[in-house]
């Protein structure tokens, strides 16, 4: 009977995973934790704050896991920008406390830790393969670097088992709406209702690798079971689309077309105006992608109708 | 009248930078700080541990430097293997409690931040260039690899004016014996007076890229005086010598020929074989190195039969 470890569980991948392992292993024994005071999710759940060492690690040497999802993060580039030590010193924090509670109880375990496509920033050839430079241009991304670099610091000198990913972006119904997607399918969804009028947007020009969080909780299964200690996997669809090619699917599918207006608000200093991974490496382990664009669309579409009825 | 704050001033290169800086500046304003009680430079010496946040922002704050040179580092890979976590969280403290001091204090200054080419690890081009992959294979790499994306934080998020070295292995007088050149050297010169029989050495099949500890401090004053903010520059002399043709250059001058006895504890593990480092970019600025090998095992040969006498 494995035991799995899931930080950040109340987050928008948490629930999706939990499904996941359990749709593989029956006999999974789940262990979640969270800074959120509860969770929705019917596991064992605990409230942790990753950045108190002490009791992470009790935690830790308490459940005794085979296996640790880091998902917990904080994981957005507008945020990083609000509070880049904040963002940094957390994220680093977490990771750290992870590794260390793992390496001083000498706890056989392997840890699966989340990247970001972000690290990567600016990149000439396309689609991006992990040995690609990191030009990362925002704190967020920036602090994803620091993580993979704690991660190769407790492999070389601890021995711990580490696999990392490069997560591009993920979309998927029950996305918080802080996120360009589901913010516009809200909002889609609203004026195809009459309550809203317009469409407010940042820079809808600039692409992006979308891949669905159920096809992105099966590559990270597979990456935890499958991987290689101390590689890092690009998690994506491989392929890029323009925000505004987004907004017409969704406009299609809800058979609408609505007036666009650009909120400088959410337009992002520094942002990289297209970013499209290479998933080879990640297919070699045996992952496919299960659902295409039109897909999530559609179901995000039936989540957001679902939550105004 | 520009004001130079340097760290780690007491350890082997920080005397050789104040001469350098007096005699390219003579009016500078040079604030010295060590973890050491005391310090035999004839500056303003304090004693500082940078892993103290506040202490090390007071400093800061109250000196207002318009250069800081990070010298400070614990920088022994052997050392390293013996406590990774001291290594790894003082090295990143240091530099991240300046660059914070910095920042909150919205002081102008310009940062020279000290890495290693032990990041690069096992590399297939050589010479290394400093857009090389890094695959440091020692506790020490990853730390000095952490303390490069400490800066690129600092630079990104706070526009703070950061410029970074990946210093090759330096020599010279008055080095510390823990290092392999001085260790060496010192033997031959005890044997050549008749005080030892043999030359205890680790692996002496391995090739390093030795630069003059003269030349490493001029190259340092015209990184932080000529380099691009947020560019690193490889320091080294562009030419790889074997530990063993150090060894022959070394009797030929001092006219013996010794016995060599392998001591296991001198070898390292993981131990890269061959390191060469190309200095293009750092001659592009207008360095140029000046003490060729034979010169500085010269004048390295006259120090330890001084200190013998």
């Amino acid at each position: 009977m494995a035991k799995y470890l899931i930080t950040g569980v109340a987050g928008f991948v948490g629930r999706y995973l939990v499904e996941y392992i359990l749709s593989q292993d029956a006999d999974a024994k789940i262990v979640g934790v969270d800074i959120a005071s509860g969770c929705y999710i019917d596991i064992d759940y605990k409230q942790l704050n990753l950045c108190d060492g002490e009791t992470t690690e009790k935690v830790i040497a308490n459940f005794c896991p085979d296996y640790i999802i880091h998902l917990a993060s904080m994981s957005s580039v507008a945020q990083s920008w609000e509070n880049p030590q904040d963002c940094f010193e957390n994220n680093n924090a977490a990771i750290y406390n992870i590794l260390r509670a793992v390496s001083n109880n000498d706890i056989k375990c392997r840890i699966l830790s989340i990247g970001s496509s972000e690290e990567y920033g600016k990149c000439d050839n396309l689609p991006i393969r992990e040995n690609a430079s990191l030009n990362a241009s925002n704190p967020y991304a920036i602090a994803k670097i620091s993580q993979e670099v704690i991660c190769r610091f407790f492999t070389i000198a601890y021995g711990c088992d580490v696999v990392m990913t490069r997560s591009f972006n993920h979309i998927g119904p029950r996305q918080s709406e802080r996120f360009v997607i589901p913010s516009f399918i809200n909002q889609l969804v609203k004026i195809s209702k009459g309550y809203q009028d317009k469409l407010e947007v940042g820079n809808i020009d600039i692409s992006r690798d979308f891949l669905d969080v159920r096809d992105v909780v099966s590559a990270y299964y597979k990456i935890l079971i499958k991987g290689q200690t101390g590689e890092i996997y690009n998690v994506c669809s491989g392929q890029a689309y323009q925000l505004k090619d987004i907004i017409q699917i969704a406009e299609d599918i809800l058979e609408i077309k609505c007036e666009i207006v650009i909120d400088k608000s959410r337009i992002r200093p520094n942002d990289t105006m297209l970013i499209s991974g290479d998933n080879s490496k990640l297919k070699s382990l045996g992952w496919q992608q299960k659902k295409n664009i039109n897909q999530t669309i559609t179901d995000m579409i039936s989540y957001y109708k679902e939550k105004i009825n």
